[in-house]
């Protein structure tokens, strides 16, 4: 059976992705939830969430079950009150999430949008902002997975605070490896999934909320799951989760945090993920593979390939024999282009892409040349 | 470190619980959330939910990801319109919990209670719905986990039945051991999570609905995360996930679900249950603890003891002493009585339970006898 082959594949996804096996062997454990060493397990969790991003003056770390959109709806469900408009900054699929989740839940919500590959331009920005002056919030993606594109979150940010906004940012592909202070940059909420740069396994979001936020947004949240609120008040409170955690999950994340640290923070686990994505994109352009993105705007986080118009490829044969030889990579998510992705993040280094480049450069070669393929093989 | 301890200690609480290590072995693995290994092990996973409990004909398993709280949101948030009148019957915290999230979704809702040591009475629920026939749904927790008392619920399920009404089991804690058969029950929605009598690991919930009622939910929700309509379709329309599954908890809970079958199913289960729950009351009784239930209302799945009046016994340090015997026990829920709670769930035997005496009588001879230790101590 599939799920006892003895090599799984690695995962060149934007998550859940390959994880170290000292962060799997977190997980072979049971803990009581309301016990004080899982207490103690939940307190490391969030104050090292905080250190990440430099926020343990000014903002609270709060956990929370589930996916990434789960924390996002949380934290716009919270942070969002009935006098409030968000503007959502949009260059991909993850803004328009974000969108979507405003207007469903009632929240008054506008957008700004770009095309997919471009990045998001502060000065229009800048200018909506004056022209519309009821927006309380602003959102952005830091890292928009659709494409891989890095936004300019930070220049973003002396936008809104200029403009006396509260600004959130959906850092879910980049948090833990791309720079995010919170104490140099002004950002009321960031959120982010243990799935993704910190290299956990997925079942937990969290969003980094500046304290005098949350505490003004008591109250806004109908949701009693996604009220981020009451669920600081029960971490302030006792220490514990309000509702049933995914204990191994947390217990997998506070040991790749740790494991974070112990590669050098941040700027090491950045440059390791920039000479993974520099090995696959100088092997993919010698295959004969371009970029969807300009180079100028590809973060070192997952890349947008297009798919080869050479009659050799078809998508879906592929990615079947890249699984075989233990690939797994990411099908596109442009409505405009044909493309497929690779991540680079994970627990892995320049070395997994070699491999890769390897596998890649045979499947074109078998792909290319069925005829002689099978005249050699008779 | 704790969570470095070479031998954990086993949880008597009402999950997270004492799970099987193949159970944990089953997390030793990264998934692709895409790929299709993944959607073979969810196609899997929500087809056993609904043989569980002989629903294949008729119900959608639609899990979640989060804790058990967030299935009964999703649920209540799906499945009440806002044509529609909620009646919650409580009897302990779950049931009030239904009450707050249906209230603050500005649901239409009211309660009909009962104190916390009686079951739900059918006759007075059929009285309630001649009385209010606005009401469209009854909603009931099968076991209520503050006390371990067992509710009525076919013979609710049959008053509703017979009103018309949609009926709504909570049925986290007994889904997996105590017999719900949706084939022979008229129930809406059953709403469980992993991590209790199925012995998975805790991050995921699921609803078991009616199809009919489901399709005819489509809309209602206004939440993106919540929204069960656009959580099944997902999974009717290419297997996948709409957002980034805990794929180790969902590899975890198949495996557990594979080991409920091979113990026998639900009713062996039970079985070890029962005398693991027979095992505990019996010895306790002798050692002088009485049960907070009469006996005809006590589920054998997690047992409320009145804390003793002896001078001996404080609770923290009772909890203390068991948890550095490597037994961790559940403290009490009830705002009228002061008691403690000891699971009865997980993979456990009546051997441990066997231990889990001798280490109590242990315990209360040495807070009984302080002085005597001292002296036998110089």
């Amino acid at each position: 059976m599939n799920d006892r082959s003895p090599s799984p594949p690695i995962l060149l996804t934007p998550g859940p992705l390959t994880t170290d096996p000292a962060v799997r062997q977190a997980m072979q454990r049971d803990w009581g939830s309301r016990d004080t060493a899982f207490i103690a397990l939940t307190t490391e969790l969030r104050r090292r969430l905080l250190d990440v991003a430099n926020g343990r003056a000014s903002h609270a770390a709060v956990p929370l079950q589930g996916s990434g959109t789960f924390i996002v709806e949380a934290t716009i469900g919270t942070l969002i009150g009935p006098d409030d408009r968000l503007l959502v900054l949009i260059n991909g699929a993850y803004g328009e999430r974000m969108l979507s989740i405003a207007g469903r839940l009632g929240k008054s919500a506008t957008a700004l949008r770009w095309p997919e590959n471009q990045a998001v331009v502060p000065a229009e920005v800048e200018a909506r902002l004056r022209a519309d002056p009821a927006i309380t919030h602003v959102a952005i993606v830091h890292c928009e997975t659709t494409t891989g594109l890095l936004n300019p979150m930070e220049e973003v940010a002396t936008v809104a605070a200029r403009h006396g906004k509260a600004f959130l940012v959906d850092a879910m592909s980049s948090f833990g490896s791309l720079p995010i202070d919170v104490a140099a940059t002004p950002i009321t909420a960031v959120m982010a999934s243990s799935n993704k740069c910190l290299e956990g396994v997925p079942g937990l979001g969290f969003s980094l909320i500046e304290k005098r936020a949350l505490e003004a947004a008591a109250g806004n949240n109908p949701s009693l799951a996604f009220d981020l609120c009451a669920q600081n008040k029960g971490f302030e409170t006792n220490g514990q989760w309000r509702f049933t955690p995914p204990v191994q999950v947390v217990a997998a994340l506070v040991e790749a945090l740790r494991l974070l640290e112990a590669e050098g923070g941040t700027a090491a686990r950045l440059a390791r993920y920039r000479a993974n994505c520099k090995v696959l994109c100088d092997g993919m352009a010698a295959l004969g593979f371009s970029l969807y993105l300009p180079p100028s705007l590809q973060a070192p986080i997952i890349a947008t390939f297009h798919q080869p118009a050479a009659p050799w490829f078809a998508f879906k044969a592929f990615y079947d024999r890249l699984a075989e030889r233990g690939f797994l990579i990411y099908p596109g998510k442009l409505s405009k282009a044909d493309t497929f992705r690779i991540g680079c993040i994970g627990a892995l280094v320049p070395a997994d892409f070699d491999r890769l480049l390897v596998a890649i450069r045979a499947i074109r070669d078998e792909l290319s040349a069925p005829v002689r393929e099978v005249a050699d093989a008779s």
